[in-house]
């Protein structure tokens, strides 16, 4: 116990350390740390770091910046898993190193300082490389020199002599942070991707025909020009019979009617089964393959629940809930009733059966070639379960992603990215004000949040069409899709009913009027519209600037307008940042003056040119304050490459 | 893995449980978490907390406040270790009778979720006492009774059937929080106390005379009549005489000058020795046990180092360091020399033989009889050497209190505290305007300190002679003392000095000339000057007034003066809470409104009687504003009860 140093309230720490924290190769992980010694000797840290497949650990700086609180950096290159710690120690070669120096100022004798100084860097010595050998031998015999004391006392001002002393850690009776954070590098896509959802059953190009894979395998490459890589489908298995849903959510389904695609299972057969209507695995596997080639991940949906004739209702009872009169327990929410859905009951004796029949369902999929997943309300399911599943897939196949379908209360959806899901859904679809936009991407960016919940943003969903998309027409879902493709480097939409601007609600509740999930509908997958000649373009801007591929380096910037919002996307190459302003304000044009500081683009100050993306205009910008204008019927939106 | 709660962010957690928090006998410890579960079923949770001696645990409610936040507290009668952590179930019980109720609000048929419900009431029915086994017999009864459906539903709205419910916990499929948080609860003088500190040397009638402890056995009447409870004395060992320092800090000392009593060990012993000028370890043993007769602890200086001529340099060279000219090194602060002291080498290899060493010192003075030990500059010993010292000394002893004197950076500080230290000394004594107060009393009470930091508030020491108190007179002393004893429960003062007004500094630096540290001084025992007679009466105050008699409550009030500090210290009996406003100007009179709101003394609100008990004038006061006027020379607080 001859250590001396503490170390405490390590960051990033996600409830102490049980959690890995996110990146992609060559995001940095910022650490911080509070530590000191005892008595007044030189105190050093550094960051102990290493993948898991590596035994030693590699060393990485931390800097002292006030009251004992030290800071420092790290990134991998490579995807995989890492960890990380903290070391600290006593350097008593620095200390002396200083003590000397200010003796010397002082005019004391160091004849004994400058001996106890070899004994310093004989043990630096042993760890030097070659030529810094050769230069702490020089100093080892300018000390030994008595004839030579002036020589010596110079060079312990030597900023050589410093450089080695602070190279070589000698980390002698040093203190290791007793928690080892785990860090997850997984591909680029886990942070910058962008989606597209529509219901397969709707891809036919014949009114009221049912869509198959085929005629999806038609709209790939609409998908692929409009700029997505992520194309999402609901689920695709047998619909129940039974309770079947029908349009506009109806109880009674009339003949003929499809049925809503999330009432899993059939007698054809469950969550490994395919709706014949669609076609056949061989189809899917065909569409799945067909969409990389236009690189384009296929996302299933996971949706772990049953219709009342899904095969497991029968084949295992002991999965569900029964009540005392011998009838199935469906989902409620009194006194509403969901009797087309059957939860699992996750309580049953055979749980182990159960997560593990859910797991082969997963894997069964990932086999077929899927390696994203949409997993439908997750927050009903137990987090253990989640934790567990996502942890088996990961031992066997690496950037398999689960984006987490969860709209619940805050410290539910950031649980559910803490045990493993890869992205989440967000409260984006909802915040509208400009304070509301602030205070939600600083608490995505800026809170413990950063370390392992990465946001996806949708202006829309099957599930939700906000209030503020009511009846509205192209300048507020422009708006609302610029919105999400600047803010988040994840985003995705529900489309043809997104770009094709359909915002009818079925009574004024944020649904849609006639929705896709209980009915087939038919959409234009050719014609390119104002919406989507700008989804096509802004797709294309993203994919080309670096600034837009990562959400968490905005910076918020000052203007006089509060239906404005102006904002940096900053690039590693600060000359390649991005400025953007946006009119919040659907109905009337806005303008106003944005402060605007060259030198954060690496320009010098005084006049810039800046030159707008999105509609190829260019104006002569100060560093200060300059006038911007924005028309929602023409431009949602200013983006700013700085020249 | 049937289990379906979470419960994160259990606060208090000291550094994941490692570190104990601190109260004494029923001291509230309010304890937070966030709790959720998956799903829409009803969560429940408790606190379960048990003694160290006890396996089983006991359970203490939890409510939910908003977002998944709960809280809950606890307290204990009895001294000794505790500990508590979080258990948390879906409450299926609770979650039915909601259900059942909104169904039948709606009209829809209950019969089986009836049936349902006893089952639930015959699974609580065998944790139920016998009434209540009665009452539930009564509502199965009810269930059963197929043909009084009416009956039945209207019982479910019984407040009756909703208390036993919530009563009765099921907890099936329960989570523990994975952190046993422990609690040390002491005896109450760790959080109220009241210490008067002189030099043992400086206690004879006789001018010049080196006092004895004899002398100080005349002085104990003094002390007590003050009301003072502890009684700290610089060191009582022999006195180094290489290096001995001289009057005023001189680096020597003239033949017949003491010596600082901090420079331990001569040729006559060490740590566990007395200087033989004060008396023998049988007048020690006397002197303390006459103290505790008056109901006075004497409180035992440790201070872990050596001068040059302590026994240990040569018994053990090996616990010191030594330079390549074969001298032994001595405290430094470059250029400064401190020859006259020696810190032990914590890295010594003969680490185990130090501390063990070093245990048995406090352990020998335990066993003369001290309870209290005033630890000088814990922070200049390794950190993990204190945590085990005080941890033995744990091992067989009770209530033996340890003070930190520290004054050193909030992390060093605070760190002292959670490793074991009773109480510290603090930034107090640097605190001088209002917002400074203010701003540290929040820190100390409404941070994490409060859960293991245990301030003691010195105005001075002999170390220090503030600036704002050079060449003051009785009302800066006055203004001084008054916040100590008012703000904290645990206060102190470096007497005579303080009481009887000295504060010449040395050369203007925030030192006392002519210090007591590096001299023999005689003092006035005997004169109730104004200054005293405050301190007695203050002092009665505090033993009278429970709300004096712990830190955490106080609440700082409005006024519209920056030099007057008014604030609520609050009893359990709210009518016995005081309201005390303080002039911080220590040279002009202040008058001013301070806000006043009655009902927090659980009086009407209207018009009240305030009674000043420091000068026992009183005043008609409304809710609302009230005029104050404090003149420094008089009066420099108003302490009000509230008639």
């Amino acid at each position: 116990m001859q250590n001396r140093a503490i170390i405490e309230n390590v960051t990033p720490n996600i409830e102490g350390g049980k959690y890995y924290i996110k990146r992609t190769p060559n995001e940095t992980i910022e650490i911080t740390a509070h530590i000191f010694g005892d008595g007044h000797d030189e105190v050093n840290a550094r960051i102990l770091y290493k993948s898991a497949k590596q035994k030693k650990w590699q060393t990485s700086h931390l800097y002292h910046i006030a009251n004992d609180e030290w800071i420092g950096n790290i990134a991998f290159e490579y995807e995989g898993m890492y960890s990380f710690t903290i070391e600290a120690w006593i350097d008593h070669a620095l200390d002396w190193l200083i003590g000397i120096r200010k003796k010397i100022l002082a005019n004391v004798d160091v004849k004994v300082e400058l001996k106890i100084g070899k004994e310093h860097l004989s043990k630096i010595m042993k760890l030097a490389g070659a030529k810094d050998k050769v230069l702490i031998k020089s100093y080892i015999h300018k000390i030994d020199d008595v004839n030579e004391y002036e020589v010596a006392i110079k060079a312990m001002n030597d900023i050589v002599l410093e450089r080695i002393i602070k190279q070589y850690q000698l980390a002698e009776f040093s203190t290791k942070h007793d928690v080892e954070q785990l860090i997850k590098v997984e591909n680029k896509k886990a942070t910058f991707s962008t989606w597209y959802e529509f219901f397969t059953r709707s891809a036919s190009k014949e009114i009221g025909k049912h869509g198959t894979f085929k005629d999806c395998e038609k709209v790939l490459p609409f998908v692929a020009d409009l700029g997505f890589d992520v194309l999402y489908f609901p689920p695709i298995h047998p619909i129940g019979n039974n309770f079947r849903k029908g349009k506009n959510n109806s109880t009674t389904a009339k003949p003929g009617e499809p049925g809503s695609p999330w009432a899993i299972g059939s007698p054809d057969g469950g969550h490994k089964a395919i709706n014949k209507e669609l076609g056949t695995l061989a189809d899917f596997k065909m569409l799945v393959s067909k969409a990389k080639s236009l690189n384009i991940d296929i996302a299933m949906d996971i949706a772990f629940q049953a219709s009342q004739d899904h095969p497991y209702v029968k084949e295992h009872p002991e999965w569900f809930k029964w009540r005392p009169d011998g009838t199935v327990q469906y989902a409620e929410n009194p006194p509403k009733k969901y009797q087309d859905v059957l939860p699992f009951n996750f309580e049953s004796n055979d749980w182990k059966g159960l997560w593990n029949e859910l797991l082969s369902v997963v894997m069964y999929w990932i086999e077929q070639g899927v390696t994203i997943f949409r997993v439908d309300n997750p927050h009903t399911k137990p987090f253990v379960f989640w934790e567990w599943l996502i942890k088996e897939v990961n031992k066997k196949y690496n950037n398999i992603f689960f984006l987490s379908e969860a709209f619940t209360r805050p410290k539910i959806m950031a649980k559910l990215a803490k045990i493993g899901f890869t992205q989440s859904y967000s409260y984006f679809t909802w915040r509208v004000t400009k304070s509301e936009i602030i205070g939600y991407m600083n608490e995505l960016t800026q809170s413990e949040l950063r370390e392992y919940f990465r946001p996806n943003f949708w202006p829309n969903t099957p599930d939700i069409l906000p209030f503020h998309l009511h009846n509205k027409g192209y300048a507020a879902s422009a708006m609302r899709f610029v919105l999400a493709a600047t803010l988040s480097s994840n985003y995705g939409m529900y489309g043809p009913v997104f770009d094709l601007l359909e915002t009818e609600s079925f009574n004024g509740k944020e649904e849609y009027n006639n929705s896709e999930k209980y009915e087939i509908r038919n959409w234009d997958w050719t014609t390119m519209t104002p919406m989507r000649k700008l989804i096509k373009l802004m797709n294309a801007i993203r994919n080309k600037y670096e600034a837009f591929q990562t959400t968490y380096n905005i910076e918020f910037v000052d203007n006089d307008n509060p239906m404005l919002l102006s904002f940096i996307k900053h690039a590693n190459d600060k000359s390649k940042s991005l400025f953007i302003v946006i009119n919040l304000d659907d109905n009337f044009k806005q303008s106003g003056h944005t402060k605007f500081d060259a030198e954060k683009f690496a320009k010098k100050a005084g006049i810039v040119k800046v030159n707008d993306l999105l509609n190829g205009e260019s104006y002569d910008w100060k560093t200060d304050w300059n006038y911007v204008e924005l028309d929602p019927q023409i431009l949602p939106a200013h983006i700013f490459e700085i020249l």
